[in-house]
């Protein structure tokens, strides 16, 4: 294993457990944190003054403090950055990577899929989007901190796919809760539904990869059932919820889109037909 | 085994096999279908004339017609179903499941939480509520259908069942496909997502039994992170939605709720608490 020089700037409970992964690999650790005492649990590291000390002290610098206002404040201080690779696994938006991409030549942005006490373990994953040539140039040390996949050259794609599994992690925590309150309602407690709950996961996840095929062709045939048969099993979500005096919002969200699929013309076709509504709102919030 | 008598209303799709399965169990089955001809594919059945002449053939009677109408109207036409179990695996409202229960003395609602070829194989999973002792007595033929499960006296459980396991199974269908709608609009095919959706569906449904035990004791000690944490998540993806020009339905919704329980206070609390936000709906759609 090659030892290298790497920097971080940002000691929070994510910085500090990145930086842990490297010195504990093995790697020469310059660390910086803006408020003081944050190294104190990270014997070996090299503590520097200022970022631009930090900067200077290695090829690979990491960046992960709160937010891209702090990201940018911190990179501004940071003097040349010439010859660095800034890798940058603060989380943020795809349009800010892309910026912050637009500024530094050699520029990874990453996205964190998991929690500090994973990092350094295959717990952990980590994807990459912006300068390829960087992360193939960097990928061992990369590893050190866990899984990491290079998604391609647009900067916004760690942080849209980041964003795209939070999307679909809340829409399961959402379902999950919105059922619990359901049966609630009836007496019944949340962790006899555990059961249920996961059956009910499973079964649509092995469906996943053949909504994602007919996604990418563009065409729906059924598999499960058709769209109409979906719409009437939604419409009896909404019913009980309204009978039972819980918020229907989910399911009455479902329900708008599908009935606009089948208003297209989706009645005989797979749920995934739903898409298209998606991409076609008449309505945003922001 | 022991070998019984039982009857199946409706020979649609599920009918079908829920009728093979009993005489492939070896049972003698009795069968009636509103149309004729739908008893072709079951050899060995005995069909009747009438309703009534089916249901007086066997001391289980099977109901699985479409629609709650179409339940009335088939027991209507029965006579007397004295002494009759009636069994109805329709599926409906949990309202109309106790309406029917009120009419006939000795009945049992079910939900069918698989496919008609899943029947009379493990993969089959039957919910019952109702009327206990008939489930008792009746259990083992039941069992020739797939998994049994008797969720409770109240005739609405099954119902309500399936509608949280429906409702939940719909909040991952549209998580998954906002995702795949937002990453397609950076050109990225839905297939690539498959893997980092099939990890973020693994994280979240390991939360769920712990999560179920905060909704049962009222107390939502943060776990993974704190509401604070999850609404600025959730807002990441609102904005992302908005800039790739998605709907942002889903998570907006999951943000209004989020923002109403941080306003309750429950900001250092755990995802969880977002849950009374369900029950205190200030605007319902029906
Ligand atoms: N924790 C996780 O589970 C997790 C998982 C995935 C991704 N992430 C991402 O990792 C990043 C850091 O998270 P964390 O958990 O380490 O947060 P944290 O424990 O709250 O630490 C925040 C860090 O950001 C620094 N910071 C904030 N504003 C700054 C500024 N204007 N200039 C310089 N430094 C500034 C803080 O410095 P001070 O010490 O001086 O305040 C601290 O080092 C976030 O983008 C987070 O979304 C975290
Ligand atoms: N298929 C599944 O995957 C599945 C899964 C779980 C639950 N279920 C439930 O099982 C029930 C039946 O579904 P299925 O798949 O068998 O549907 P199907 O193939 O469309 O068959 C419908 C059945 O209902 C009968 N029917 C409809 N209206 C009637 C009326 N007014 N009087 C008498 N009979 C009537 C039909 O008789 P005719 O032949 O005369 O039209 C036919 O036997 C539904 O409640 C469904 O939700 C189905």
């Amino acid at each position: 294993m090659t030892k290298h020089a790497v920097t971080v700037l940002g000691l929070g409970l994510m910085g500090q457990a990145l930086a842990g992964a490297l010195l504990r690999a093995g790697h020469t650790t310059t660390v910086w944190n803006r408020s003081p005492g944050k190294a104190d649990a990270l014997p070996g590291a090299v503590v520097a003054g200022s970022v631009a000390e930090a900067v200077a002290a290695s090829p690979v610098v990491i960046v992960c403090v709160t937010g891209s206002a702090a990201v940018r404040e911190v990179l501004d201080a940071a003097g040349d950055l010439d010859g660095r690779v800034v890798v940058n696994l603060s989380s943020g938006a795809s349009r800010e990577a892309r910026e912050t991409a637009a500024r530094h030549g050699r520029y990874l942005d990453g996205a964190i899929m998991a929690a500090p006490s994973d990092i350094g373990t295959p717990a952990s994953a980590i994807v990459y989007s912006g300068n390829r040539a960087a992360f193939d140039e960097h990928e061992h040390l990369l590893r050190d901190l866990g899984a990491a996949t290079f998604l391609g050259d647009d900067p916004g794609l760690a942080a849209l796919h980041e964003t795209a599994v939070l999307g679909l992690m809340y829409g399961i925590l959402n379902g999950f809760l919105h059922s619990a309150a359901l049966l609630r309602a009836a007496g019944v407690p949340a962790e006899s539904f555990v059961p249920f709950a996961g059956a009910g996961i499973e079964t649509v996840a092995a469906w996943l990869p053949g909504y994602a095929r007919q996604i990418d062709e563009g065409r729906y045939p059924p598999v499960d059932a058709t769209l109409d048969t979906h719409l009437a099993a939604i419409d009896q979500v909404v019913q009980e919820s309204v009978a039972a005096g819980v918020d229907s919002g989910p399911p009455a969200f479902a329900r708008e889109l599908a009935r606009r699929a089948v208003a297209a013309g989706h009645g005989g076709d797979s749920y995934v037909s739903v898409i298209e509504q998606f991409q076609a709102p008449d309505k945003e919030r922001s």
